[in-house]
């Protein structure tokens, strides 16, 4: 599997429509066995968002959907900083 | 919803014995909605723990059992270091 942790830094004010697009249009995907969408509490800007996929291509099979792609560059459009994701080797657990 | 990310590090050639014990021990437990091992990639001795709660109380619940207790001190035990945990607020995603 593969795995992915990442901390999103909204613009100021966006962190709500951020967090709306990243629920309503990226959860789901074909391949994605987990997804979450998380707040900082001790941040009022950043977003958490940790991945688990089938493997390393299925992600980058999503990513470079057309579809997907517009997507997240509305998502980029409410971001102020994207720190450098953690990549991840899943090997199991509860919730995939 | 109560969320963890977790990054242990194990000590020199313990990763697996502290991976397997996680997996086999730690996972499924009540109201526990999502708890993801995962080893780093980049760090031979390094394990993310992702975790979501149905919130907080039933965490702490959950890690005051002595049973559970006894299981994360042999985690420890297997630890060289952990990081500090950054505590999210899950909002839903896939996998919960």
């Amino acid at each position: 599997m593969y795995g992915l942790i990442a901390k999103m830094t909204a613009a100021p004010g966006q962190r709500d429509a951020l967090t709306a697009i990243l629920l309503d249009e990226l959860t789901g995907r074909p391949g994605c066995l987990s997804y979450i969408v998380a707040h900082d509490p001790a941040d009022d800007n950043a977003v958490w968002v940790t991945e688990v996929w089938i493997d390393e291509a299925t992600h980058r099979t999503s990513v470079r959907d057309p579809a997907v792609k517009a997507v997240i560059t509305r998502c980029i459009d409410k971001m102020a900083t994207f720190s450098d994701a953690q990549v991840t080797r899943p090997l199991g657990g509860t919730g995939l």
